[in-house]
């Protein structure tokens, strides 16, 4: 089909949806490498530093998808996803047979194989492709993708993924992308949570938390949230580079998928009640980093 | 006092207690440095590669220690770091005005305070210099080297610090070295519980844990716990760089410390639960990685 297949291998019509501080980098990117983008978001204040990069505005998913050879997703909650997937002006009612969909999101695995079998039923195709790498590795196209799919579908999602990350891994099946992203969260969060606690230990121990860092930051204990995270805490900067509530959802959905294997996961359980703690506490559109704030204001 | 000051700067004559894994690469790296080494350690079996590069043999503390410029220990339990420095047969009642005590082991921020103030009371002096950068780190001389103790006492220990170690960092007054240590095990173990929990999700979610480290190894999930030891839990090597009795030993520490400085560590006390479970279920003498072994064979 003519709308489905693309002019030259360079240039792809993509639907987009979302325009979160990850989303709006990755277009930014699609767009600088000559694809077109058809853009909807929920709040178009968001979409219009890109509509000024050349992308064009979508009143709804189904809109922004209508044309589009692949059709790209970034947006938060999974109730969100399910809207902008299944809903009413949603991308799945009017999908049509060549279409292929690639959300970069983090949702439940048992979503991404629910929209898979959707797309499959009407001759298209799904991938489920989360990432990670934060802001940084946003802005710099060196996010890592965890990719889900059958092979021919994640072929050809590849140009586009090849445009957003440096890390791209097919990792199995539908639904195989977004476990891997749990795995990825799991790190994430353990390790975080550590660094604020043990960066917490080191300001009530009467220790230079900078000088701290000098000596941790490159031994047995390093991490990304070591070298990246701790010196923001240490500037008292709880920017999100990504948000609190994100990373609760993707621990819930961790939990949830870990009860449908039959295990128990109990650092998640801790990294999660901490985190729904600083929700509580006002904290959750801050950086994961603002955990800090926990221990700092007890 | 002669026994005290050092022929040449390149040569001093050092006592050494202990010969664990990492200590005897320490040893063996002041031995090639040109230094001579009088050691003790409770199983002489374990000396003996040392004493056949040119260690001489000590039957006690006590002994390795006459006449050395620079007593260094590395040894695993309170007890028996309390045993080296206090007991009968150990460092401090014969001590010499100008010896300089350097505890490379882990012990508690306020034993290192008492040490140094026993040691100044005769003359002499006392840095704290636990190490972080395990097996690896000792074996390389590229260990962390967290340093707590007076301006001048530092400066007489950087001789023996830089032989052995890459990244040292002065941290303050006695006991800062020890904190700073607990900074890192704080990261270390939250790092590394977390790396052994994520593993094992992978694992009973279907996916190649090989092809997931592909994907979460260099993104905001990186570790060294993901870098070094995640590949020996997939290879079945659960051989110690770090035991797992050390890091409970490690973790009581930091527990005790914060306790008399009125915090609260829920992450610390969570790791610290598996790790005494590890123990529990006969995994003490394991390396710290062995913790996946609680997962999976729960």
């Amino acid at each position: 089909m003519s709308q489905t297949s693309p002019a030259s291998p360079e240039s792809l019509r993509i639907g987009w949806i979302g325009a979160g501080i990850m989303g709006s980098s990755m277009v930014g990117h699609l767009l600088r490498a000559g694809h077109s983008v058809r853009l909807h978001t929920r709040t178009r204040a968001k979409a219009e530093p890109l509509l000024a990069m050349g992308a064009t505005w979508a009143d709804s998913p189904a809109e922004a998808s209508a044309g589009a050879h692949v059709v790209c997703s970034n947006v938060g909650l999974p109730a969100e996803v399910e809207e902008v997937y299944f809903g009413a002006n949603g991308v799945l009612p009017r999908l049509q047979p060549g279409q292929l969909l690639v959300d970069f999101g983090t949702s439940p695995p048992s979503f991404a194989r629910r929209l898979a079998d959707a797309a499959v039923a009407k001759g298209a195709d799904s991938v489920d492709a989360p990432v990670s790498g934060g802001d940084i590795g946003a802005r710099n196209a060196t996010l890592s993708i965890m990719v889900g799919g059958s092979d021919a579908a994640v072929a050809r999602a590849m140009p586009v993924l090849s445009t957003l990350g440096k890390t791209i891994v097919h990792q199995g099946p539908a639904g195989s992308g977004q476990r891997t992203k749990i795995v990825n969260q799991i790190l994430v969060a353990a390790n975080t949570l550590g660094m604020c606690e043990a960066l917490h230990f080191a300001s009530r121990a009467g220790l230079d938390p900078q000088r701290v860092l000098d000596s941790v930051g490159g031994g047995a204990a390093a991490s990304w949230s070591i070298q990246v995270l701790a010196p923001r805490v240490l500037k008292g900067d709880f920017d999100p580079g990504f948000i609190v509530e994100h990373l609760v959802k993707d621990l819930r959905i961790a939990r949830s998928d870990a009860k449908e294997l039959g295990e128990l996961l109990p650092l998640v359980d801790l990294c999660l009640a901490r985190y729904e703690a600083l929700v509580d506490a006002g904290h959750g559109r801050k950086g994961t980093q603002g955990v800090y704030l926990l221990y700092r204001d007890r």
